[in-house]
């Protein structure tokens, strides 16, 4: 009864739906297949997207041609640019959204893409002939042919929830795990392990006491995610700061005896950066408060959750606990905290593409790589998505590299390195994140994207006038001079050292806490020059401008170490047969088979006269 | 961590969700307690409310001032009066709706309901002490204590899902079921038994051929279900219809030897009246075709509910079969049908306070008591929920007659005659079907629930002026004499005889096929005398003033059941010891042991002659 498949997706979280998004606009014939048509695109933890370098890429799938971006913004409830008080690298847009309108929104967007089909089922079992995967047989039975699968099976296979000693099959709270798959692809040869996440209890908004806590509100402008003009809210809804104290703590410590985590229930590892609130008292003893970080679930509802509160103690404990969080007080409980405990596939199984070594055609995405995060799913989705679609074609994948996106940095990281625990992403993993920023994800994207047909002819229009205008702004800012005059007296009020003679904008520019609009505002034939472009483009020529100098820096390791990203090693390289590599070294080449030496240079445990050697028998 | 509530209401369906908001509202600390928050008010079957009889019952809720009536009208994506061709007994108010705006609407009316608090957990276990409950146990192991409790427990008690031979635990497709409750329950000396339900295959609006069935729109003008001036929507989706064919009903009886219901795999008895696509072509084996109603689930999606195609054969059958409906050539679908088997209480265990007996303080509501329908399962809920909160005060339960609303009539037949198979409302089944209008159920029943404190004192204000103004009419219309000429034109228009001397508005009006707004609009006069008043007060004079002769005789038909009604048979009456009562009815009256005479005289087997003996003992 169905129809033979180009791509088959799994799972419809943020990995599945951009995936069959991607490959369904890139032409394939694609069916989504989810346990839960009512459950798409979920935000199974908290209601927000973005934050630091997990903005960026989010901005990063827009210009691609996914749709987080979109459907953040035209679900969002507040939008903040963090970081702002920094340097531009460093900028990260996030929002706070309406769970159930996010959800919906995407579920919009899939419908309405051609070539995608849905199918509510669970899939047990992936068809495998010829070492290649040609589809799935689902729960009801289905054999569903496909000429490639993205598996992006999130938190639910074998999926354990752990509530202080209660233990329970699922794949999030009131959902069922999945079950099969797993076994079935160790049959095949590929290794799981277990992982660990959680999340805080959600509580009614109307037991909260908001006037012991600090209010958060949103930009007064919205700058959203997607390049494109998608639709942003008018008002916007406050979040609200506030803290644990020692008497949380103490009271916290009162249920380790029952905690899953403490009596070693849970054996799969959770996520460092985002820990439970008894391994932040555990691990940071000398801490006496952590910052709890109140958000609301959406336009009108009064359910509410409790960030920086994650836990799996026993729901009286959380109580008592939560209770003595100042405007907690009188807090009731919609839901109690829970960890979760899943399987996943260590991603060094996996090529650059996201295949998988082990069985051809099959791609992972998501949480089943062991990454933790909305944005770290999607956009491994849909990059899964996009070479599926190419490997149906006989093509080339599309990998990128650490110096094009936050993207290629997370897939090289996972691929080399491996995890042992939720990977997230962080702006300090991207050795070249001055280039790496959110204003200039559509320069450094769309273009490839639209070279393979996903990006559309609209976006790329887009950069391409936004590229033009950019050098045009610059030309401008190097052809203005300034009198001193015309200037000094704006360096004098910023506490800026004055000029003597008359400077070019472009080096006066440069000068910290010196804005081109500071300038423009005081300067009138600047802002005469400035006019008639877009206010996008007059940031981007200025950041370019401002930061030129680090930007060159980078661009010149980037073009160093491309050196050795292009050296191809060849899959039948025998590292066995080199005398002067360590056992170590040796080992994992052998193990990880690194594409390139680049990769091999990152590999932990790889050290530089490892690859030195390489270097010399590639050379032959 | 939980205080001690007035009522906990278990279970969020539209029964649930009704008994929640009705008891909060008349002043009990309610708590809701749902395995999954994020499927509260779920349409499980079609995205759909109201219809003949049940659009009566919805209207009847919300006289009561329960939210059904507002919520559909507030989801709706079409509205239709049916059977507007007949009396206004007949007229039957019915929506399509917008499952998730449905869903969410009603989540934020209880949000915004003081006093009622919600909880996510599965209740495993009510909390009984000296024959009473006082709370529940959940599966996270909380205690939390109640003076009363209302289950509404839907198909989720030992839910079994069916597909062909697939069976697999579930209380919806993709829900996990509810275990431990039932077992408890029987463990306390209920009885428990099994019944089935289904619904059909959910598929992709895109994959089908519109122009091949008849489309069906919306009324011109939307009446809408309540009686406050909720918002209705501007525009409207139309649905479709088309038909079954010999070739699809052969096509199905291939499956025929892989049925639960045929192979005997489903023990439960179905809904009679909305029986399965294979239980109609068996049963009705003459007919060479069924109509197939095809449903859009709401505004922005692409999923189609197929109505008459309700099914668990095997999917592979329901799949090839659907193909050969006219229109579903190509179809494609997103979830197949499937039967589900679930616990219920034989509701002759209940008081008519919807109270089991069994155990004080313990309420059922919903397809827990053996109904199918979700305007049968909310008008219980409000009814459990008004009586489970006067039973925390020591009040006089609510009891509606069967004269007073079709409410009353569904509780009464419940609980005297029991049912074997899945209750759904008829108009046949009210002997006052001509009192029982779903234009008047305002005038019948906001003054029984503003005097309880629920319904709110704007809608009684609304009423009394309703009513005021329909007696003013009545006697604009006793006053306005029309003269031969002023009339006979309009009469031989519509084939009527004419008038030969002066007569009465009233008079005229008794005339089949011709209605008031005709009158007015070609006697000026007429229309000038009616100008001052609300629209809806007009037609309710109308109807009042034609249908006088019926009503008056089922009002007189009503005053002589009332004499028999009002007689209570006290709990320990002896049927035994009356020798002149037939043993089939010794034993029926013992075990159902009926509160009034009139509710004995309506128990199955019960025959006049034993419901003149009891009287006459009764008479001692």
């Amino acid at each position: 009864m169905f129809q033979e498949y180009d791509v088959i997706v799994v799972g419809a979280g943020h990995a599945g739906c951009e995936a069959a998004a991607a490959a369904a606009n890139m032409g394939s014939k694609v069916l989504l297949v989810t346990m839960n048509l009512q459950t798409i695109a979920q935000m199974s933890c908290n209601p927000a997207m973005g934050g630091i370098a997990k903005g960026q890429i989010v901005r990063e799938i827009d210009a691609l041609g996914g749709y987080s971006a979109i459907v953040s913004d035209e679900s969002m409830i507040q939008f903040r640019m963090l970081n702002r008080s920094k340097g531009p690298a460093m900028w990260s847009p996030r929002s706070q959204n309406d769970r159930m309108l996010f959800s919906q929104k995407w579920r919009e967007r899939l419908e309405q893409t051609p070539n995608l089909d849905f199918y509510q089922d669970m899939v047990k079992e992936i068809i495998v002939e010829g070492g290649k995967a040609s589809g799935v047989v689902t729960g009801l039975g289905h054999h569903i042919k496909a000429r490639a699968v993205v598996l992006t099976n999130g938190t639910f296979l074998n999926g354990v929830i752990h509530i202080g000693e209660k233990k329970f099959g699922g794949g999030r709270a009131a959902e069922k795990a999945a079950t099969g798959l797993t076994e079935q692809l160790v049959s095949l040869g590929l290794e799981s392990d277990r992982l660990k996440t959680g999340t805080p209890p959600r509580v009614d908004s109307r037991s909260l006491d908001y006037s012991k806590m600090e209010e958060q509100k949103g930009d007064e402008e919205i700058t959203g995610f997607s390049y494109t003009n998608s639709k942003k809210p008018k008002e916007q809804r406050s979040c609200w700061i506030t803290y644990t104290n020692s008497q949380v703590h103490e009271l916290l410590k009162t249920g380790f005896d029952r905690s899953p985590m403490f009596t070693g229930r849970i054996e799969g590892v959770g996520p460092r950066y985002c820990p439970s609130i008894e391994d932040k008292i555990n691990r940071f003893a000398e801490r006496d408060r952590h910052q709890i970080f109140v958000e609301p679930e959406g336009w009108n509802t009064v359910e509410i959750y409790v960030n920086g509160f994650s836990t799996s103690l026993p729901e009286d404990v959380q109580y008592a606990a939560l209770r003595k969080v100042p405007g907690f007080e009188n807090v009731k409980f919609f839901r109690p905290g829970y960890a979760i405990e899943y399987d996943y596939f260590p991603p060094t199984q996996l090529n650059y593409s996201l295949e998988t070594k082990q069985i051809a055609n099959l791609f992972f995405a998501g949480q089943i790589n062991g990454t933790t995060g909305y944005e770290e799913a999607a956009c491994q989705g849909i990059m899964a998505g996009i070479n599926a679609h190419l490997k149906t074609k006989n093509e080339k994948p599309l990998i990128l590299k650490r110096s094009e996106a936050y993207i290629g940095v997370l897939i090289d990281d996972l691929i080399s390195k491996g995890t042992q625990e939720p990977y997230r992403m962080f702006t300090s993993r991207a050795e070249f994140r001055t280039l790496l920023r959110q204003d200039n994800a559509d320069l450094r994207l769309t273009e490839i994207s639209y070279r393979l047909g996903l990006a559309s002819q609209e976006r790329m229009d887009k950069v391409l006038s936004k590229r033009n205008e950019v050098e045009e702004i610059k030309t401008v800012l190097k052809n203005i001079q300034l009198e001193p005059g015309e200037i000094n007296g704006l360096l004098e009020q910023l506490g800026s050292s004055s000029i003597i003679e008359k400077q070019r904008v472009e080096k006066i520019l440069l000068r910290p806490n010196l804005q081109l609009k500071d300038i423009a505002q005081h300067v009138p034939k600047v802002q005469e020059a400035l006019n008639s472009f877009q206010l996008e483009s007059v940031e981007q020529a200025e950041i370019q401008t401002k930061y030129q100098v680090y930007i060159d820096k980078e661009k010149d390791l980037v073009s160093r170490m491309r050196q050795m990203e292009d050296l191809a090693i060849p899959d039948s390289f025998n590292y066995h047969s080199i005398q002067a590599l360590s056992a170590e070294a040796k080992e994992k080449l052998n193990r990880i088979k690194p594409q390139t030496l680049g990769q091999a240079s990152r590999i932990s445990g790889i050290n530089p006269s490892d690859v030195q050697i390489l270097m010399v028998y590639m050379g032959r």
